[in-house]
Formats: C-alpha cells, structure tokens, sequence
C-alpha cells in the first residue's frame, strides 16, 4: 500500500494516532470487534448450531476471514452476485447470497463461482428461477446449492410454506443444482425494540419455518441448511432446535439502532459492544453552543436515525447535510480538529459509504481493511 | 476499460441496451442532461453571472468537462480537498471548495493544488484558519484565493456580516493568500417549495450578502466573487445585481425533491428534467399487488424521501431495505427483470453511493462515466 496518499486513497496510516486521522472515516475498536466476535462464537456453540456470518454488513473480506478464523464461522453470507465475487476473490471460499438472483448474466456469474473454488449457495422463490439457476450450472459444470426461501413476515421476497414443495422438489431434481434446504429470515423483526414483542414475532417466523420444513421432509427432501436470523433474533431461532444455520452480521460491529433493543433475562441492551464508529472532526465553532462537524448524508445513512455521539451525553448531533453535521453542545466545549466517534445509526449502509476501515487500538492504527466488496451492488 | 468485467467493475458496456444494464446503477438521459446544461448556460448569460458549477453533486470530471466545455461554466466547487483533487487530476483547473478546511493534512494538500497547475479557491470563517492557510501557501510557494462565508440563513459555517471585515483583511494581507470576496449561501432555502416563500428567505441571504460587500467595500477591499445559490434559487441571487458567481450543481441531474419545488412565473416546476435514474430490476413478485426492485438503501439515499417510479403513476415504491425496494403494483404489471427508472429523492448523497454514470440515449449505453470523486469525503 505504499503508493496510496493518506488523505486521498486511504484516511490513515498505520501507527498513526486516532486524532490525525483523516476525517469523515470509519474505525473499528479492535478490541471491541474481537470481544463482539468471541462473545458470539460462545453462543454459537452453547446453541449448538453453525454461524454463516453476514457480509452484507461489513463487506470485507479481511473481518469474514477474521470471523472464519476465530469466530467460528462455517462461511458468509451476503445479497448480491458482485459481493459474492469480491468475498470469493478475497479468499472467502463458502459463500452463500441470501437473496434472489434472476438477471441472466447475474446467474451466470454466480453459476461460474465454484471455478473459483467456492462453495456458492443461493435462495429462490420461483419455479422459473430454478430452470435458470440449472441451466447456468449445466453450461460451467459446475454445482450451486440452492434454498427455498420463505416469507416468514417481512412480506418481501419468498413463498408462503404451501408453495414451498414444489420449488424444493424442482430444485432436487434440477441437474447442476443441489437443494440445500430453507431461507426464513425475519428482518425487520430484529429491531423490535422489547425482547418480549421480537420473542413473539420471531416465534411467528420459527412455526412458519417448521411448516415448510415438516412438508420438506414429508416430500421425502432433507434440509441440510435450515437458515435465518440475525443479530437481534438470533437467541430464538437458535434454540428453537430447527434452525442449524444463523446469519447474524451487524453483532460484530453494532450501531445505534441495534444498541436501542433489549437484550434477555432483563438486560437494557444486547451483550454487544459499538466496535464501529464514524469518526469525524470540528471545522467550524461559530455559532454559541454548536459545531459543525465533517461527517454529513455523504459518509453515512441515516435511515435508521441520526447517528449518536460515543461518550459525551452532553453533545448531540442535530442535523446532517451532505457534507456536514450540526452538533449540539451547549457548553461549547468542542475545539476546532477535535476527533468525535459517532455510533452510526445503521451499519450496513454506513460501511457501503466507506473504502476502509481503520482498525484502532488503543489509539493507534493499527490496521487499514479494505471494504473490499463496497459499491459491489449489482 | 477493456479489462473491466460487466457485473464486477462496470454496470454497462457501450452499446448495451437499457434493459441489460446490470442494476442497481445509475443512468443519465443525456438528452435531458444536455438540455438541462443548455438551459442553465442561457440562464446564467441572461443574468450575466458566471456559473460555477457545483460538482459535489455529480463528484464526475467527465460531467464537469461537458459543463465547462458546453454549459459556460468557468469551474467548479466542491465540499472537500479530496474531491477537489479528484477534480484537479481529472483535467478540471479551476476550483473552489466551497467550504472551510482546518485540518493541517488537508490545508497542505489545499495549498499542493496549484502546483498541478490548477487555481484553488477556498473558505473560511475563522481568524485562526486565515494564518493556517497562509503558512501552507507559503511552504509550498502558491497562491490560494481565499472567500470569507457569511452565515446567511444556513446557522452552519460562516459568520455574521458584521465579523467579515476582519478576516478579509486578514486574507488581503497573508502572505500566500489573496482575498478573493465573499460566498454566501443558503443551502435549506433551495427546497423551500412555493417560489414566494424561496425568494423571501434569499431575499434576506441577499441583503447579508449585501451588507457584508458594503463593509468589505467600506474597507478598501474588492470582492472579486461574490459567491452562493443553488438549483433552487439561482434566480434570486442572479438578478440580485450583488451575486456574480453562482454555484447551481443539481439542476444538471436534478431528483424527485428538487422535482417538488415550484418555479417561476406559476410554473409548477423548475424548468429543468429528470436526467437522472436509479435503474433497478425486478427481482420477485410473489406477493399479489407488489413487486420487489434490487434498489435499496445501498444504491441510494432517502434522506429527503423514497425515490419516485419515473413515467409510471401506478407505481409506487413504497419501502427500502438495504438491498431491496418494495414496489406497490396494485396491477401486477412488473415482470422479473424488467426494468424500472426511480427519480431518486436526493441526488448528491445517492450519486456518491455508486462507481459509474451510464449515459444513455434512445434506449442504449453511450458512455460510461466515472464517479471520479466518490467516496471522497476527506
């Protein structure tokens, strides 16, 4: 990387010390993220069941690997053929996208994958989707596994259980194509904000799974992957003694939206830390009582709310335009380059904003990983 | 680009069809895009101002070539000194960052930009900044024209008129530095919907803009520029007989918010169209009555509102997810793959959310452009 300027191609340098570095970017609390990573491999293991880690969230190769190594990870998931690419380039050699693939050159590319030497797994919702997948299987020789997925209550892609038979047989009998069993993921149901309430809905999900598994199996199918969950459901699709495969990505980051819901047994939050930040510095104090930082719409989204400041109750971010935020500090105690981290309001779409992630410990870089599969949308 | 794969790098090749192109992308109708330069060129030569083009919205050299080449712009602005790199390395030489920059790293590359042979203005709003961006200058033996910005209206950067005399004499005197007037702009009062009420709050910007040249005036001083408007007003402040730089960036691509405000003289809209799409394919339509799009929160920003299914009423979509769109199609009129243009809610953030502008005419790829500032945010 020695040919990469600091402030152009990349926002620091290694051994740097946090408050030089370029600003808007994302950094990583090192020792939160491996703390995240190991807290969620221990319940993995206690629930008895595979954690297929989603790289739709992180989009690096470099923190799958991480995952796979030492978080106990079987592989990654993610949503687009072009992110599967970039996972398996990166050396991420079992990647399933959890999502529809329909366009033709698409299929195609996801059908070249095991060339590569990768395991490519896909879902489907459709009969006519099955014939495609085969085909494009047939025409490299290759093998992709494919899961019928099922609306189990985000009312978007997938089936309902009573139509979930015939795509399973089609796909079993499809040549070049393997049935690897069910996708039922919830996800809007992760960010319910009372463990109670996502206990309920997700107990919804699991019967519905369990549905279309029971039909599988009278179909005389095996499910080898009964997959779904995520950071905010995943205590419950993992005890359910049906799901054998969870997806959960933004545990290994967190944002504040996820740090809003409730954890179990009483806790106010999940047992997750804020390993991601956006980090951002003070460019103008004019006003009494607010500064205007360098982190806007352009290096965040802010779907899920504005982002919240890490560590000083006393200042809030009010505003965002494009290339600036408004900061709330009524004790103008903020100094002009002064570094603030904010907890982003949603992860994945944050990190998509990003080429890097500098990983901090510390208060130094101690990393730079690329967001190896950033913009890859297609 | 012949080493660029369709699906990976690019979205498009030259001479695809629209309904090949790998989605989510962007596409520009380059008949409505070259209108829209030609209108905003006889525009601004009937008010007799410069234009200088805001390229944080279209973050493109090859856009801004066209606008300078085509469109009477005399250069561009932009929000950060990465971007304005990005913009220097891409041919463009004249360029102002319409905002302030304080950190040392940044100030130095500032002050770096005339040795690529460019001109590089800045603004300020702070006494202290006025000596950082003299020593850099003066390190590196170059000139940077320096604005002072006026808060006028915006409560963000910039300082009252009655604080603008001090720091322009400052500029003037800085060795390295020349005082090169004011930029006054009001980024919120674009989207102000009604035409009466836009022109009253710029009114108000337009007499601090005012008072603010009479001072500087008053103290010996010319104001080479006085700098600001947008899409939304340029009307105002190039009739003002003050303002001789205006700095209109989305009226190139325009989207569905800047869609939402009226224009002059009982015209519903601004004169200016739609020429920029969010192309996304259908991708499941399992559910009776809505169809889900592969256009999510990763290729766009909803900050200012969902995107607007473009020549389609009966359309809506409804709802995003990371990478999915939720279309209501009351009909079940959408196919699988079929292709969809949305009118994205707000250009600038969306742009900067994707690699490449496809151009498209009558229906096929034309030229491929690259967001060459994207993810510059430094």
């Amino acid at each position: 990387m020695s040919d990469l300027e600091v402030g152009y191609d990349v926002p620091a340098a290694i051994g740097m010390a946090e408050d030089q570095i370029q600003t808007p970017c994302l950094i990583i609390d090192l020792d939160a993220f491996e703390r995240n990573v190991a807290t969620m491999r221990s319940r993995m293991e206690e629930l008895g069941v595979r954690l297929r880690v989603h790289g739709k969230m992180h989009k690096s190769a470099d923190v799958a690997r991480y995952q796979i190594d030492h978080g106990g990870a079987c592989g990654v998931c993610c949503q687009k053929v072009s992110e599967a690419e970039a996972f398996v380039r990166g050396g991420i050699m079992d990647v399933m996208v959890s999502n529809q693939v329909r366009d033709p050159l698409k299929i195609d590319r996801l059908a070249r994958l095991p060339l590569l030497g990768a395991r490519a797994l896909v879902c489907c919702d459709d009969l006519a989707n099955v014939a495609e997948l085969s085909k494009a299987a047939q025409t490299h020789s290759t093998q992709v596994e494919v899961l019928v997925e099922i609306d189990c209550g985000a009312g978007r892609c997938g089936v309902m259980p009573d139509a979930v038979v015939p795509i399973a047989k089609a796909i079993a009998d499809a040549p070049g194509l393997k049935f690897a069993g069910i996708q039922a993921y919830h996800g809007s149901a992760q960010h319910i904000k009372t463990h109670a309430e996502r206990k309920a809905a997700i107990d919804k999900t699991i019967a519905m799974a369990q549905t279309s598994a029971d039909l599988i199996a009278q179909a005389g199918l095996d499910c080898e992957i009964i997959g779904g969950a995520g950071t905010g459901s995943y205590m419950f699709e993992g005890a359910s003694g049906l799901y054998n495969e969870l997806q959960c990505g933004s545990y290994a980051f967190m944002d504040a939206d996820y740090g809003r819901i409730e954890g179990a047994n009483g806790h106010a939050t999940l047992e997750f830390e804020h390993a991601l930040f956006l980090l951002t510095s003070i460019m103008s104090t004019t006003i009494p009582g607010q500064a205007v930082c360098d982190a806007g719409l352009k290096s965040q989204s802010v779907d899920s709310g504005l982002p919240i400041v890490f560590g000083r109750e006393d200042i809030a971010y009010r505003g965002a335009s494009d290339e600036h935020g408004v900061l709330g500090d009524p004790d103008n105690t903020l100094g002009i380059n002064q570094r603030i981290r904010l907890i982003p309001g949603h992860c994945d779409p944050t990190v998509n904003c990003h080429d890097w992630l500098v990983g901090v410990r510390s208060g130094v870089v101690e990393t730079l990983w690329p967001v190896t599969a950033r913009g890859k949308g297609y």
